[in-house]
């Protein structure tokens, strides 16, 4: 089952998608896409803030770029991965060469999710309903954002929208 | 039947609009707000790329400034009128002559929407639920865009949000 | 009873809050955070604008900044309060004395919910579904704007989230 939970800032995205994944298993593989070397103190406050509130039995994985490798290589039925989250994913891999391996990675990574097997949570950030950024890059990151929500909401079994904290079920069985 | 359609940047909206209008009719006239001598490069490809979806069949209508005499003009039973989008055309009443047309054509906008009889589908983005943003027109389009889609949605028979490419109904049946 | 109104900027947020207090009560309590002396004239004509719509039999009381004092003190059986808006509020601690106060003022205002008896209806400011702001401040704004909406959605009866002035109820009954 692939769930796919969107929300706005401090929505409780990720509280919502590591309660799902208690309540399926003990077995939970954290994807975090966040930079280990993040540069600035920022980042790194906010990650320490999402690794405080993790069961220390859960396996830790940094990816901030590979996500499609990372995502297969810990598939096994009977564990749950959360992957945290797409958005900071989708930044790196638009970033990084110059976005020279974006549509590459986006590929690689449907591939995967098309044939995935056991409990898959991806947690992705609402970016697109405030005014339109004025920077064509923040733009692109809108579109871009938008459209692979849209893609992945299509293979989905459940998809949910978070506000103050609260599940709004778009897609699948209410939670 | 008047519908309006919002959502965020790459929510599905125009995708949405488009399946409505399909199921209701062939008889589609899709008016597109979008100048048809776009000045940067960026906005040509939204407009192409909007425009290849679109069945060839369809009757294009393209009109920046003068929406309520577009859809009076075409209004008739048994056809649908996708209005896309409502954002880029009051953008463009708001920068035309400082806006010294925007409440009269608001107005007249109000007046044939009152009348109006068949299938009408109009698509909007929700751009309200961001940063305040810093500058004053930017503030200001926020509030009109929100003033006009509260009013539209006091005469649609049926307001959709759109998220992720799903539809959230607000008002009205279910799709 | 305690009701939790979130939505974009003009989404009707007050406007149903109004509605929901005018169903319960004629004795309502208005609590403006906006500071009365507005510095600016944008400021004064959105002050001015809600003041007009309001009935003159309410009360209106001013706290830009001690939110807690001002719910407690006019905390009565049979009356309703309304709080509009939390988000101008989260703003102005924010910005005094350089924050210095801030979480002091929200302890402060959870100490005072928890106790509360009768019927309160805080209004606030969906802000974080748009791309994530460049600037420091603003992107903690967001960040304690998100917090607050969800510690508030947990002690609260009935959360809704208003578009296009439609309400979305999250938590609790239909409206």
């Amino acid at each position: 089952m692939i769930q796919l939970i969107l929300g706005g800032a401090r929505s409780g995205k990720s509280t919502l998608a590591e309660r799902l994944a208690s309540g399926l298993t003990d077995n939970v593989v954290y994807i975090a896409t966040a930079a280990r070397i993040a540069d600035d103190l920022e980042m790194i406050e906010r990650i320490n803030l999402h690794r405080e509130r993790r069961p220390t039995s859960w396996t830790l994985v940094e990816e901030p770029l590979d996500l499609a490798s990372a995502i297969e290589t810990h598939q096994r039925m009977g564990c749950c991965i959360i992957v945290d989250c797409l958005t900071l994913w989708l930044s790196n891999i638009m970033l990084l060469d110059e976005g020279r391996h974006f549509k590459q990675q986006v590929t690689d990574l449907f591939s995967v999710l098309s044939g995935f097997q056991g409990n898959l949570i991806l947690v992705g950030n609402e970016v697109g309903m405030g005014i339109v950024p004025m920077g064509k890059l923040s733009r692109r990151f809108q579109d871009e954002s938008g459209r692979l929500h849209q893609q992945l909401a299509t293979l989905c079994d459940r998809v949910v929208l978070t506000v103050a904290g609260l599940p709004l079920v778009m897609k699948g069985e209410k939670i």
